[in-house]
């Protein structure tokens, strides 16, 4: 057979603590789609990229990390597809081993922490973005990218909700922040902080993508330029590496179609593996 | 105001006897997506056309044409798409103009041919397509643009559905075909006599430009090789200016951003002025 | 009809205080061409961005803005073009608006500040390139993309020329500059101070998006390296929001084909949105 | 040095009895631009090719040709490059040469066949291409590439004009033609009894590569879909290897940008290598 | 795990009795490389066609195939890349199984062939093919993907050399071909009658894609124009199905970097799928 | 002829006191190939660059430089391409000239610092790139571009090898690294320090332009982000311009298919005319 996994990531199922799974779902994204396949193409240029970090001084190979391939989703039907996710994350959940997702829109996110919430109790969700993805419909659809953190926030066991790098939404959305999320704008420079804060609690981290500036970034569906550095993401994350209890993960929002030179998914494969680290780290 | 039309079709939509309408909808979409900017790119490129047709010696500057640009649809929710797009359709159609639908995914041929079929008796569908698009379902969707020539079929107005240049699909569709469906597989040669055939009924066209080869359309999200080129297409299209009642027409999967060269652009515009001219070399 | 305006410009022109409009001209340029199709693309764009900016805290749609569509320009004649640009920009001078022209090639400026310095007296321009754009003649001919911003330092009611971020040049070029223009060279740490210095002038702002590193703006004929952040610029940008009296703004040399990610067209549009409410927020 | 000519073509100009040019202007283009680097990348492709024909037997180091470089022309001044094709053109001429020039926009062809009708009585030309290019003017502009054949054809030594492959224009360049010209809408059907007939006379060539059907040739700046395949194109240049007096021929508007894929170059530098040939052949 | 597999071919290797496996390697390509990701690419677009070909009516879900993915080669050494493909191929022969090889440039074809004629006497090549591939050395070389054919006509036991297509070469390629080998230059019209002669001998096709038309293949390192269509190419097939010993395939030259539309994968995918069809067929 | 050099270096070999040169090798490769175009285009894109320097306030024209064209390499045989490099760069120094090479991969250095190894004693390296190209061998292979570094640290002459921005390899290489060179991972902030110890040895300057982050640099084959800016690397440029005796440099790993819009070229150009520049400021 002819295993394309994410590199480093060859644990069987049974023996994994993190498992890997795309869920290469873009129904209702909004502008420029094709997000559902930016999971493989982030597995085949993980090839080019080292099991060793020099950052963390770690390596993938040191861990058992299972890549569980695309989950198979119906294309246009939204309450499907959530469900699919859903169903998934929980089991992994049941079976004791961190959920670490590959968007995808970045819709996926809810059903992924909606299982995350049910598992544990007082979930933090971190969340790093271009938007707010707070508008509490889009053309009267509940469900859709642009709405996603807005229903997070309202899960039962989501206790707060910490937004960075967030330049675009409209004039409601930001009002909502103001009231009801902790949000950064523009830039990272509260990760530091916050993620003393939070510590030891049970923490949730979703990266859209697109809090990258499209200049290191542009295989997205709704480029917002003025974001920030791989280097700024990167310090974030080893800031993140201090967490003690993560209880799952998601990287979405990387449409390999728009950027014909790879570099996005080089990106989204990096920020992958370092993600995978901080938590293997801690094992 | 800066008024982006199709190159030729800018009456008003009162004195206008054809409207051109745009349906951005891809939710349905197996593979690539992106049909959903094909209408306005389109446009865009008709500027690279002239308005007479050598092909036709008709020019569409002596018709009636109203570009009333593209439906505001819902992303991700298909019913209320559909729903929308049925509106439209029957709108134009108490009006007495007739549809002319740029797609968008082939989804969208279904509500415009539902409305024609109840404004019109015993409607015959001409489908040109790579795809049979004779699924009952996908994935348990029954609305899907793989499985809408089934239900265009089932319609209770629609009185024979032919299908041309057919060359993927499962065996199943092929099977419903050969026994409910007048299909010919891989070519058009069959066109002429069809048309002599339903020559004063009402008859509705919908081109699925993946119909072509993808050599001369790579900008689709299926491309399938073995199409007909532009001029058999070209030549099918003579063919359908014999016909008497065109009831509607629609030209759906144009998908910009895979060509870049922007050549599918300039197809999918030329197969509209030649699709027009036919329509309108008839008033 | 199919109205593609800018974003929340759907003002009409009687009514608006600002009017937008293209000039698809891209005839002196000496590299890459394509800027003909810049603004259209950054209409069709415009719609991935919010009309809110969290930035400013103002939003489109709170201000009468018209968008006027292309001038329709005779390729391959630069008088008769620069002349139609002229006329434009005279009437809506004369209709006490204010013009925001969208390029095309930087030579499209001439003629509008060339009406604007008739217009209002001591005008001062400020021009934001990565190229100097002072050379008297290119290859013998006077009006040229490289020769603009010399003419245009040159025009009677011109009173100042303030440059910034400008990097490429001949040893000539530089040397007309130290002696008759201001010039920052590099960067824009400087437009601080001499906002505060002009704010009371009538002032008209030129920004040549080549100004931008090419990381974030690949979209332009003649990419050089080394250029500001977008950030640096959107920083620029609330600088210019504390002048009084802006008459006049241009953006150009976007070449949408380019960049077939798109994210050009992007950063073109953002740029617009916020340079129309730093003056719609003084209305 | 790092001479890069076009393949096999290394002789001295002194020794060569064909010289190839590059005509680095698109001024006139009305569409997507982009000509000026298509001389220069049909050299590089030129490297992918073997230089001998299979279809001619005969090889391109068997004959004396010098690839000369491009011209330095004046961006944006159209008489200024007009002037100067026609002096290089003139001097080759004038040298006992051949001229074979690479465009550029079809305008650089009028200068060209100027120089030869002054230097030879009564030339046949012989016109491949999409349009007709027969418009008196465009939008006011008496010269144009869409004017071209309509200027050529009103030189004094002109003796007739044969146009193959036409399929676009307005209603007025076609009622032109049938007055007129000899033109063969869409094909090349009539190339053979056309050279037989014209088979002793001074014949001039100008492959305007868009009668290409884009499927093989999208790197153009205004494709027609509806052409002719690459074997239509090569055949008829066996027919015209039947030509005893070729005095001059251009290939044009080859525009690299657009087809990324670079088959547009390998393409333009096949037929270059066949005109050469059909040339080389008669020495 | 993830399991990236032609459609259709999901068995197990000691189940199956055809293997599909890739050789990555593009070590002395002359012109574009990137054929080292041509399988990979293949296998993910052929998700986007189906396991049933109406051209056959034959289904690969009806056979027992297995995909063993690519090869692990080491980039850059020759030798040690074909001595990897020689043991794959023979080791599959010795499971007494039919090996189908996706390359890879065409060099991958030696190996192959030198294993299948080690194991089967007296071996029939067909070989597909723009070029020649029949040079002695180049630039000294003996092993490179422009000699393979003369090294494969060299080996002890293959018999006879059938090329098809052929419209590129030195001279001298020509000339060996003419006392040495099977060659039909420029089309596949003998296929029908040489598989007619062959129909009862051991067979090796070797489908080097650049047969195709640049037109529907641009993917590819060495775009030669004037190839087959894919209904010839497909047609050509179906001849082949008459063959009864089928003792190896392979498929070689996509480099997908080069086609950003993603056709040139569409168009291998669906050659793979029909070759593997018509030796499944006769299971 | 037509003379496509690097723009400003159009001295006759003879008279030159740096020699440029092409060596178009990408046969190690292991990821994304291509960088054998990178000379040429590099050239071709100059020409939309100046002369003239402003960060140097120094003109190419004011100095002696010859650009002698490519290196004609065999491909796929590694040993005889290192071969033609390796003679080249010894008759270059024997005539007493710096050489300047422009890659093609990394493996080409190799060559290249040995023979100016030979020619001066105790030669100090300064490696600028985003890996480590330390290890002892890649899959069994010695000469690869990702071992290049380890085998230029132990050729006999080379006294030191300082590496900068270093930020990809195994956990094995960067132990050597900790051990053998003097490594500044990330970044370039040391480089100042360094240039002020060894300002007055013999220094060859390798810049592997991947150094950069690929925001700016997508056009290379293993693109690894968090690299530097173009202002980090020109302001390490300036630095270098701070050494007395350069006697060498190279700059690779452009690889221009990747990056179709151009910039990557662009930036590999101002690279080449800024390293030129200083060495020519100390003639």
């Amino acid at each position: 057979m002819n295993n394309i996994t994410f590199i480093g990531c060859e644990a069987l199922y049974d023996d994994a603590k993190i498992v890997v799974f795309g869920a290469p779902m873009d129904t209702t994204t909004t502008n420029r789609p094709g997000t559902r396949f930016g999971a493989n193409q982030a597995r085949l240029e993980s090839e080019g990229l080292e099991t060793y970090s020099p950052y963390q001084n770690l390596d993938l190979e040191d861990y058992m990390i299972c890549d569980d391939g695309d989950l198979n989703l119906t294309f246009g039907n939204v309450n499907s597809q959530l469900k699919t996710i859903y169903d998934k994350t929980m089991q992994i959940l049941t079976d004791n081993k961190m959920p670490f997702m590959i968007g995808g829109e970045h819709l996926v996110s809810l059903p992924a922490i909606q299982a995350v919430s049910e598992k544990y109790q007082d979930v933090v969700v971190l969340h790093f973005d271009a938007h707010a993805d707070l508008r509490t419909n889009y053309m009267g659809e509940k469900l859709s990218h642009s709405t996603v953190m807005y229903h997070v926030h309202n899960l039962d066991n989501v206790n707060s909700l910490y937004q960075f790098g967030i330049r675009s939404g409209t004039r409601s959305e930001f009002e909502y922040a103001a009231k009801n999320t902790c949000m950064e704008k523009f830039g990272l420079t509260t990760v530091k902080d916050i993620v003393e804060n939070v510590k030891d609690k049970n923490v949730y981290i979703s990266i859209d993508l697109d809090v990258l500036d499209p200049s290191i970034f542009p295989g997205t569906g709704t480029p917002e330029p003025g974001g920030v550095s791989f280097q700024e993401l990167q310090n974030a994350i080893l800031e993140l590496s201090k967490l003690n209890n993560i209880v799952g993960m998601d990287v979405v929002e990387l449409a390999p179609q728009l950027d014909v030179s790879g570099v996005s998914n080089a990106v989204c494969a990096k920020v992958i593996r370092e993600l995978l680290l901080i938590k293997g780290g801690k094992e």
